[in-house]
């Protein structure tokens, strides 16, 4: 009997786990260089972490389990938690600032929607212990790169950037009270998703008397934060907005300096869905019709305080690998690496069998892939299973040449040229008589 | 509030994950080189998966969940199901051998002991479509390579062969009946953890018209599958007896001519116990007193035809990382690898900042890993961080030299010695400029 797999969730062939295998390697080499370290945290977590910080809304659609003494667990639907849980157990002992990353398996609970997968893999980084919008910069450049590194361009891609200090700041200026500044926020958030006309009748009959839905759009619209203040007018002012100016222009020019300005914009439509944001706040956008968001984060100054004992600023992201595979495959950039050299060894004479194990081994610690058939069968069939499996060099074994099997062929996969060269050799140093050094 | 981890599972801080994740990268490689191909499947799967394959027992023991939708689903136990279920759905696309690694999550339900945990990583190698002995020496081998690649050594472990299918014969040939070999099996599994007294009242009472305890160790004592029959006597034969010898004894020549000989033993003892093997079985253990069990597998031709449409032959193991982690720790062999060189970009003077950056990128681009702090500081502190940190090399901007900054310091940290370079050279590559090419 046929029993299937569950729903949203994915069968990875090799060669439908090759390509997601290579953004991982990039994933890891750019976090490694860029300073961060790897972490992993378990992929069960008490169901109060999510309540306690998530809120109920994202506790409905968890994964939920209880364990064999009653205790009710969740699969984790993201891993900030996870980190904030790791960090705040640790807060003296860490130096700061900590700079992590991780590759985790997410799930979620709900019902499978197209496209929408019940588990997945995200690339989280996040810099904790630093206020600086240095921090937040680095952050975006770490994606930034990563995605360079797959082969993506400043055409295929931009990392929008706004800042919700800067967003409250501003209603707060135009005397939005605070009490209602949520509410604002998840208009502004589906500002671009509606209709202008639409838009402006919703927002004018909660905010017309302190700021217009078209002197929103137009102060929304401006393309630096520094321009805030003259978009705004002169009467409309303070410290906190001034700061909060002054944080985002930092956070750009900082990303100008790494040399990755021309894959950033200030836009302050970008919300962030997650109540925990403090600051700045970044999507990564496809550029093509679609628009699909490849990563999102920001900054989270308050969330390891609610956690743990002591309060730490803190910045990070997470990319998951769906979207992004999406964009290569359509880019023509997921091909994985192949192996620069495959070693095929053949028996043309059964009494050479003991060699053929012998010859794989002694190659195989080289390091260099090598592989064989489990039987003799006739060299033609042999040397046929060699092409299939992508060989580039065949080692023949026991030809008609009559010395016993002294010397074994090796030939050229792609060219077809065949060179004679002494087991001795051979077993002595693999790798020089495969490169066919004198 | 601080909230616990889930009893059973990790928090691997960086120090903690840095050994594993090298494990992970020498079980990769290894496979690699082998000719493996590495695929994934889903941590959930339908709990009728298991109770097909696994039976009531292994079900009991599993991590249960229902979703959304009410169906019952289990977290993964084991890889093996997974991969059976993935290989019947297209079992005749598939080009035959096909030999599959993963490195899967694993988890149990059960209540944790002490050492057991209940969510793990389990190294999977599987060879399926060829019923040769040379497959389950393959297996075999790419396991005995990985813990020679991790820096352990015959003396440190064994690799212990038997064969399910070769009891089985040996007791037919004593005309112990079919029906009652899984007694037998389980009570050999236990011989050597009872003392040989009680071993062989429990066994006699049970077989000894057949087969007394004393001639039964004498049997399971030899030490080459070719005396077995001299040891049964000229008496007992049989045709799948003689088989099964040669089955065995091949498995073991083939390790041999793959030169790993001095790692393998035959033991007669292993039974393994899960229900699915049918052949060649082993088991990796440690040498030391503790005798753990680092690895374990066998061949499991039926398995596959009870999962999907036709029946292939099939031998694989399973290797977690617990047991092994804790044996490289105790070997001292547990060291990750550092980083060749990492760069700390420091500014002596805080009008270079912005060059910081723009080093600090241009490095990393180069894929080597860099570093700097995210605000000015006094030189003698960033020069404390870097060393902190790790740093190979200090590139110190804006010294004293009072020429505009068109020179840098290169400091080797360990020497303590320090050259000037021109920023140009420096920008234009980073590498050479670093490795202090003329």
């Amino acid at each position: 009997m046929a029993i299937q797999s569950v729903k949203g969730t994915r069968d990875l062939y090799p060669e439908l786990l090759a390509p997601i295998r290579r953004i991982f390697d990039v994933w890891r080499s750019v976090s490694i260089r860029h300073g961060f370290l790897e972490y992993e945290g378990p992929t069960l977590e008490m169901l109060e972490l999510y309540r306690e910080k998530s809120g109920d809304e994202l506790v409905g659609q968890l994964f939920r389990l209880t364990d064999a003494g009653g205790r009710e667990l969740a699969l984790r639907p993201e891993m900030t938690p996870t980190l904030a849980r790791m960090v705040a157990a640790r807060i003296n002992a860490l130096p700061k600032p900590i700079k992590w990353f991780s590759i985790p398996t997410l799930f979620r609970g709900e019902n499978v929607q197209r496209g929408r997968l019940r588990e997945f893999y995200q690339w989280n980084i996040d810099v904790i212990g630093a206020a600086e919008p240095a921090a937040d910069a680095e952050c975006i450049l770490v994606g930034i790169e990563a995605l360079r590194e797959l082969g993506l361009t400043a055409s295929d891609f931009c990392v929008h950037i706004s800042n919700r200090r800067l967003v409250s700041a501003m209603l707060e200026a135009v005397k939005i009270p605070k009490e209602v500044h949520g509410r604002a926020f998840a208009l502004m958030d589906k500002a671009s998703s509606m209709p202008e006309a639409d838009f402006a009748k919703v927002w004018d009959a909660a905010f017309s008397e302190q700021l217009a839905a078209d002197r929103l759009r137009a102060v929304m619209s401006v393309p630096d934060p520094v321009l805030l203040k003259s978009e705004l007018g002169p009467a409309v002012g303070g410290g906190e907005l001034e700061d909060a100016i002054l944080q985002t222009a930092t956070v750009l020019s900082n990303l100008n300096d790494f040399g990755v300005g021309e894959y950033c914009r200030f836009d302050m439509h970008i919300v962030r869905g997650l109540a925990y944001y403090t600051g700045p706040v970044f999507e990564f956008y496809d550029r093509s019709q679609n628009e699909r968001a490849i990563c999102g984060g920001g900054r989270y100054d308050d969330l390891l305080g609610k956690l743990g004992k002591s309060c730490e600023p803190a910045v990070g992201f997470g990319m998951g690998d769906v979207v992004l595979s999406l964009l290569l495959e359509e880019r023509g950039l997921s091909k994985p690496q192949r192996a620069e050299q495959v070693v095929f060894v053949a028996d043309a004479d059964p009494a050479c069998r003991a060699h053929v194990y012998h010859i794989v081994a002694a190659i195989r610690r080289c390091g260099i892939p090598a592989d064989f058939v489990y039987t003799h069968q006739p060299l033609h069939k042999q040397m046929k299973t060699a092409d299939k499996r992508g060989a580039t060099t065949a080692i023949i074994l026991g030809d008609e040449s009559g010395d016993g099997g002294a010397t074994v062929q090796i030939k050229d996969m792609k060219k077809g040229t065949q060179r004679s060269v002494s087991m001795e050799a051979l077993l002595q140093d693999p790798r020089r008589a495969l490169e066919g050094a004198p």
